[in-house]
């Protein structure tokens, strides 16, 4: 795809494919190549629908590359939701430039969409919506979408308002074709639908789509003033964009994501920081071991087994983590099931304590023949075991509820907790029973 | 909510809402508390719809309970795909059981479904489709529409067929009610739409919608027959599934997942057996340190950052392990991009390799006040960052493409050779210089 030359492109053949399609062959050229094609398509009037379907942040790299007067006439063929998503990767001026070019109604409506966070409902939606008086009959309705297909975000679904915009009521297509066509919508519309208030969290809008499998939701203000409406396409981005969210977090890589073809630096830059503070916390452990270096000192096979019991802190500490994060990324476990929570994590720690403490004692033992030594590093492993278990599964709900990053956070902190456990006793017990293992 | 009692909830009240909230009512009741409840819907003809609402595990659970003749009844109002995915949590006897009970279409249909394996698009798909003739017209088509309403999946797409069942064109709902009465179907209908093979993988139809926001896709067979159809609603459940996979076998707990109020002794079965394959992948890197036990007799304090150049093989590594799983998952990064991977994880590793090796060299200078001694330790965390990153940023892809699991084996293997890396620069070169450390 990359070798793909834009001058060996069939113009012709291209602008026939499917937006979705344009969009992937756009992303995989170098960008004078993509901004080239990208003028092509425009003078085949062809360059808006493809744009859409990008990436915001590279639709927007291409964009600012053409001239303001062809960008703002591209934006204005594009879904207003998408145009939005696009204009809030452009510096403010560029924005306003560009408005300044447009008219003033799709300006103004661009300009508020603009206006609400990207991860609220507001910031979701498209105002592109069809908003019908309540005394229109069925068959007038139809007659209406209709004519106002082409524009609609989605035809699907129509919203009942009376003159001041107030959502009354909400209508599916399906409604109407099923109604006799001189009902008036009154009698047909759906008067206590679910509605979306314009700040909800887009990871509760998702939620909600989720749980009732709707196709589209309506918007609304604090007086249920219709604003606009949020497709399930938009939702299917969301539940996509926070489950890669998770994982990068979860492996300590922050919110600004990373894809693995970016360049080497932008991806320094986003994972470097995070791993110097990391050795800071672990320099926690180098007290903790240095505290004991006597013991070591005349013991030294004790050192052999420290990685192992540095590698199972964060081993065991993302096992539980992992669960904790899911838990919360699907609203499976709320804040009061953390009693029934660090009690199952406490018991699962123990337990598997148990069994690895049971591992590496025999291990231990085999290869120094020392019963002694095989108790306190079965003692250790089971203390590590236990701590990381309890945090790792426990502290993201508390970090959620303190509204810091659960993910980004628990990991290290975890695993520290547990290395500090699980050294304190190894490191504790070797020097106590001293005598006995030299 | 699990306090609830059954016995006061109002049943009549309870069944005006929707399903979804009356499915989680039956979840947050203990097991006795919930079967009565399901009896008691049963009477009143409403328990299909909240039993397909369900986990399929736990409807089957419930399901399980009531007797042979009910239990049939209820599958036989519910959607197909929604009662094979229950059926399928069922033991095959109690399944042949309750398909006897059904009538020969009804079972035969649900029989057909059962053998599409689940991660198959016909393992998703619906088989309550609307089929019509291409020389219906557009009014008949509504029509027909209309009396299939209650029964069908969704309305919203028809499909066009020959006599033998030969799938010829899809029509939306929109496309019907937007064409003249009067035209055949066969001139509205849309001849090269996308199918679904039967036996397309899950995640690829999942990536499919996701590409061009469809609602719904025909499932056809090697002939293009039509089978059934799949619709958002089972996709977005596909696109949540592969998400919380990936994040719980990024942090080490395999496919058969996890959820953090299952029973302890459950989970420790999913994850104990991982922990103790994990100690013996570490015991290599005890074969390391106690080859250099003599080293760390005379020096003792190298003992002390041992753990940190263990921590810090298993942050680096699933740093880069994270941005190649989400990777792989979003199909962004093919087979033919290993060398750029390659690369850039290598460069990223030397980069970052650097600073940390900076960063850790300052420290260890500023607590010992050995300039060698900082050095050596630089050069140790240089090295495992490089390896980390190397092969926890690249060896998901190759897993990937030998079909074994990325992200369950890529980050102990990472951090192990990491680990390995680490410490035989760290030890080596400290014996090496040992005159002069001591």
């Amino acid at each position: 795809m990359a070798e793909e030359n834009t001058r060996s492109l069939d113009i012709a053949e291209l602008i026939r494919r499917h937006p979705a399609e344009i969009a992937e062959i756009l992303a995989a050229l170098r960008e004078e190549e993509a901004v080239e094609l990208l003028r092509r398509l425009y003078l085949r009037r062809a360059a808006a629908a493809p744009l859409g379907e990008m990436e915001p942040e590279e639709a927007a790299r291409l964009l600012a590359e053409l001239n303001r007067e062809d960008a703002a006439h591209i934006l204005s063929h594009m879904e207003p939701d998408d145009a939005v998503d696009l204009l809030a990767e452009l510096p403010p001026e560029t924005v306003r430039d560009i408005l300044s070019r447009l008219e003033t109604q799709e300006a103004k409506e661009l300009g508020e969409l603009l206006s609400y966070p990207p991860d609220t409902a507001g910031g979701l939606m498209s105002t592109e919506v069809v908003a019908l008086p309540a005394d229109m009959t069925a068959e007038e309705a139809i007659r209406e979408l209709r004519a106002r297909a082409e524009e609609a975000e989605t035809v699907y679904y129509a919203y009942v308002v009376d003159d001041r915009g107030t959502l009354l009521g909400v209508l599916s297509l399906r409604d109407l074709v099923l109604a006799r066509p001189t009902t008036p919508l009154r009698q047909i519309m759906n008067a206590d639908a679910v509605t979306l208030p314009v700040t909800m969290d887009v990871e509760e809008v998702a939620h909600l789509f989720d749980k009732y499998n709707f196709l589209a939701l309506p918007v609304v203000d604090e007086n249920r003033k219709l604003l606009g409406i949020v497709t399930i396409d938009d939702v299917i981005d969301v539940i996509r964009e926070e489950a890669t969210e998770d994982v990068l977090r979860l492996g300590g890589i922050p919110a600004g994501e990373e894809h693995p073809l970016d360049p080497p630096l932008s991806s320094v830059r986003k994972r470097l920081p995070w791993m110097m503070a990391y050795i800071l916390l672990d320099l926690a452990i180098v007290a903790v071991v240095a505290h004991f270096e006597q013991t070591i000192a005349q013991i030294t096979f004790v050192a052999s087994l420290m990685p192992l019991i540095a590698d199972m802190s964060g081993n065991v500490a993302s096992q539980a983590l992992s669960v904790a994060i899911r838990g919360i990324a699907t609203g499976e476990v709320q804040w009061s099931d953390l009693p029934h929570v660090m009690r199952k994590e406490l018991l699962v720690g123990i337990l598997n304590g148990l069994m690895l403490g049971a591992e590496i004692g025999l291990i231990t033992f085999l290869l120094w023949r020392k019963p002694l030594f095989g108790v306190v590093s079965a003692v250790a492993l089971m203390g590590n075991t236990i701590a990381a278990c309890f945090v790792g599964g426990a502290l993201p709900y508390v970090l959620k509820r303190l509204r810091l990053d659960p993910a980004m956070v628990s990991g290290p902190v975890a695993t520290t907790v547990a290395d500090i456990t699980g050294f304190f006793l190894f490191l504790g017990l070797a020097t106590a029973f001293l005598p006995y293992l030299t």
